[in-house]
């Protein structure tokens, strides 16, 4: 039985090589030859192999749903930022609670995701205020309101109040999400561009990942249908083309160049998914990268933006860290502003700009608001979009508000101003302190090189292991990053999530850390890091 | 070109019906023989064929997206309650905006969606005093907030930020929704049931809507995979199932016996199925019906269960409307309750339930709070539903505490607990009167007949509609409900949905009307859908 199920996973998989078996010539080959599966593809296949208990599968369950006869895209689909290395941690977790001291450390420290809440940033005043209000309108004219809120807090709960339709803060809204919200999206991304914005354009969503759900549903077809990532990549993009079916056509940063996104590169993995009879209907880029860190030029973008023109590619542009660039001499510009600049309009450019309530300087993951705008699209086929959108009705007001928010923070003159720039200043001073500290600890580390976090929320170093660490990784039947990064959480409490779950060069080993363990533990962490590491190292010295 | 579209479109739809081409004689036969192909489906494809402006599709156009070359799932999903008639009242009531006056109406009543508080309901105090002490828990403390909250909703959020780790409310929680909050949740089912419940079997969601998206993406392997769905269902069933690639499998109800679920149709249906080739993976039932509002009875549960544990069927069990129940001789019992009063254990039977905060009393839509309990998967399955959680992080916390308000209200004893009984008790009351009023009303109507609203929030009177009109509709091109319904708006502003787009017995004709309007509406509602219908069914006379 066993064998069968492994059998069935190995000819899923073999279906993705097929494409690219023979494409061995280039510099950085999507899937070069090999002696061993293991290292032919970005995401280490054999991580999944290993990590489900198929043991446990027999012909004979009691369940009418097996592993065997559920959705082998279900199958397929990973999930690194929450898969083994954080299951593992939760157990840990639980394991401390339950016998204090059994570990060498005494609490767990979630560097697997980008979640500042959760690491202890304190939410912005202004926009909980807001919430606040929002959520128990009630109490907006009463009196002992006006001591406990901020003026122009109340003030624009009030104004966001009316601009729901019976100001009903309760109530489905429209499934673009409310417009008088969605006006505030607009004319804040007209402030941040210097370009129109269409309110129509504004699609509102529960966080950014429904909105690219949406689009890969939209765009793939079959699995011959392939969208062009970044390897590294954020693992949603992976996870969600496995589960609609379609192909992943990989495009490498340059990680020698501060993982520089190369016009050449694209053209040529574009050129060999096309002879290989993929349809490349998509090129997802992600500024400030995730997990690599870059923050892209202008002039970059404009050839990514030709590039798209010339290829008839939708660009889905993540543009979900654009308020976190941590380096003087680099800026955010937004694909919409750079391909506007360049004379292209509306029509000219298909574009999907995603956003998210969960970064940024405010960090509110919880809260669940995000929104994609989408341009350069037929009349048609924004009507499908649209018909997508009504299926799940709206998303949720709290984020829709939250989104607002975001995109119009209060401005000089107004009551909150000063408090709230020196929150937004405080924490984004601070993360690119941590930023620094912890990309300088990492290059102290032997055999670590690490780029520089120009903005985001992470660090993705480089590791050298030695043939006697990726031999041990071997026979724990594991990939050699995951096998480091479960020896560094049991010996330090640090979650991080190899770098396999992002894809990598092949041969290379990475992980991502975010940077935002407050200030005060990052002492504590980098010399736990840097004993465990040198411990490592000599164990499995060559 | 618009040949070749609408051939396209044929095909794609033949593929469903060849299916049932062969199958004519039963009693409620889904696709019966006919000359017309409109009246072959329970969804009325034709309505599909005109409503999309395929006339502007052009193989020169300009976009490298279009309505040709997306995903042709998107295309044939289908989702009436926001569909054709919801987008035409909306311009309406841009027009009334700009020229007031310009119609016979001065409001658009949207009685196409169950919303309560877009037509005037109020929130319960006691959750919205919680959400918004969650949402700026910084006030919790400070002594003008005793002014404005009541003490047990302070202490309430009190309890809710403590369980919340790092008791940070903008932070992602664990997939499944914060532990603390299932321990709430699986405590209010406990004590609804008289069963245990785990709070590791609760997967919370924003809503009901993407628990079944979910569901139906890990059942649905191919367009050979069936779901039985009840004909009239809501048609998020039918949407997803389009959206997944899957096979609606139509069972009919009863609505001769006030909509009666018969576990004889159900055998025949799903023998029709497997006949066919489909593997049939779940029954879905809803109940509350939606949109046909009977309450089932515990006997006829208890067949369901036994059928569904028979066939090796996975019950996905739609209990949204659990606490709307209008007639004494009817109660709601869970379809967990119903099998483990049977004696089925954990294991016995695969049972999904979906709750959301969207319907009850509290109507909370905007909140998007719900969650699914998931019983009877193996470890394996339930590890595959957990990763697919995992990729959309998780669900809005806002709505997760509203799930646990919902599953855990005031009790007696708490301060609110009077004004919130009050506040529940006014509600469902006025509903239930609301709902015998409108159900008189149709009633009442040449050539309507309506069954009573047992529960949820919707009727379903069926419209006899002469020779005259289908032809008319015909001519209009459009579905004879359709034709009805935009008359009907046109007319009176009030917004209901045609039957065609919840499926019916062909040949039959319904609308759906929710039952929300305010009380003081309704009588003025009454009179202008009586004259409407009047004169409709006099200038249609054959």
């Amino acid at each position: 039985m066993r064998r069968i199920v492994a059998d069935r996973f190995r000819r899923l998989f073999n279906r993705s090589f097929l494409l690219h078996r023979h494409h061995h010539n280039h510099n950085h080959p999507p899937f070069p030859a090999s002696s061993s599966l293991t290292s032919h593809y970005p995401f280490s296949p054999y991580r999944f192999f290993f990590s489900t208990p198929f043991s446990s599968m027999a012909s004979d369950s009691p369940f009418p749903v097996t592993a065997q006869n559920i959705n082998p895209k279900v199958l397929k689909c990973e999930y690194a930022v929450r898969g083994e290395v954080v299951t593992l941690a939760q157990n840990l977790q639980k394991d401390l609670l339950a016998n204090p001291g059994s570990h060498p450390f005494d609490e767990i420290l979630y560097c697997n995701i980008g979640n500042p809440q959760s690491l202890g940033q304190s939410p912005i005043t202004f926009f909980r205020e807001v919430l606040a209000l929002t959520d128990h309108p009630a109490i907006l004219d009463k009196s002992e309101t006006q001591g406990l809120f901020s003026a122009d807090a109340i003030e624009r709960a009030w104004q966001i109040v009316e601009q729901i339709p019976g100001r009903a803060t309760g109530a489905y809204s429209h499934s673009q999400g409310v417009k008088g919200l969605r006006d505030t999206i607009a004319a804040g991304i007209e402030e941040r561009d210097g370009f129109p914005a269409n309110p129509d354009d504004i699609f509102m969503t529960d966080g950014a990942s429904p909105a690219v759900h949406n689009m890969m549903q939209l765009l793939i077809r079959s699995e011959n249908d392939g969208i062009l990532c970044p390897i590294p990549q954020y693992p949603l993009y992976s996870a969600s083309i496995a589960l609609h079916g379609g192909f992943l056509v990989p495009y490498y940063l340059d990680e020698a160049s501060g993982w520089g996104l190369e016009i050449p590169e694209l053209k040529k993995q574009l050129d060999v998914a096309k002879s290989k009879g993929i349809n490349v209907r998509a090129l997802v880029v992600i500024n400030p990268g995730n997990p690599t860190g870059q923050v892209l030029s202008e002039e970059n973008q404009r050839h990514i933006v030709d590039f798209c023109k010339q290829e008839g590619l939708v660009l889905l542009a993540d543009e979900v860290y654009q308020e976190n660039v941590y380096v003087p001499e680099k800026k955010f510009h937004s694909f919409k502003k750079v391909s506007r600049s360049m004379g292209y309009g509306e029509n000219d450019v298909t574009l999907v700009s995603f956003q998210s309530v969960s970064k940024g300087y405010h960090g509110e993951c919880g809260k669940r608001g995000g929104y994609m705008e989408v341009t350069g699209f037929s009349a048609e086929v924004r009507e499908q979009i649209y018909k997508m959108a009504s299926v799940n009705l709206c998303s949720n007001i709290s984020g829709q508000i939250l989104a607002s928010l975001v995109m119009s923070p209060p401005k000089v003159g107004d009551e909150s101003y000063e408090s709230f720039m020196a929150e937004k200043g405080n924490i984004l001073a601070s993360l690119a302190r941590r930023a620094k500290t912890l990309e300088d600890a990492f290059n102290k580390l032997e055999g670590v090189t690490c780029n520089k976090a120009e903005g985001a929320m992470y660090l993705f170093p480089q590791i050298r292991l030695s043939q006697k660490a990726i031999k041990a990784a071997e026979e724990a039947k594991t990939a050699p990053d995951n096998f480091y990064c479960k020896r560094l959480l049991n010996a330090t409490g640090v979650v991080v999530v190899p770098g396999s779950g992002f894809g990598q060069v092949p041969g290379t080993w990475h992980f991502r850390c975010t940077i935002l363990p407050q200030e005060e533990k990052i002492p504590a962490i980098v010399s736990r890091l840097t004993e465990f590491h040198e411990k490592f190292m000599d164990e499995f010295r060559d």
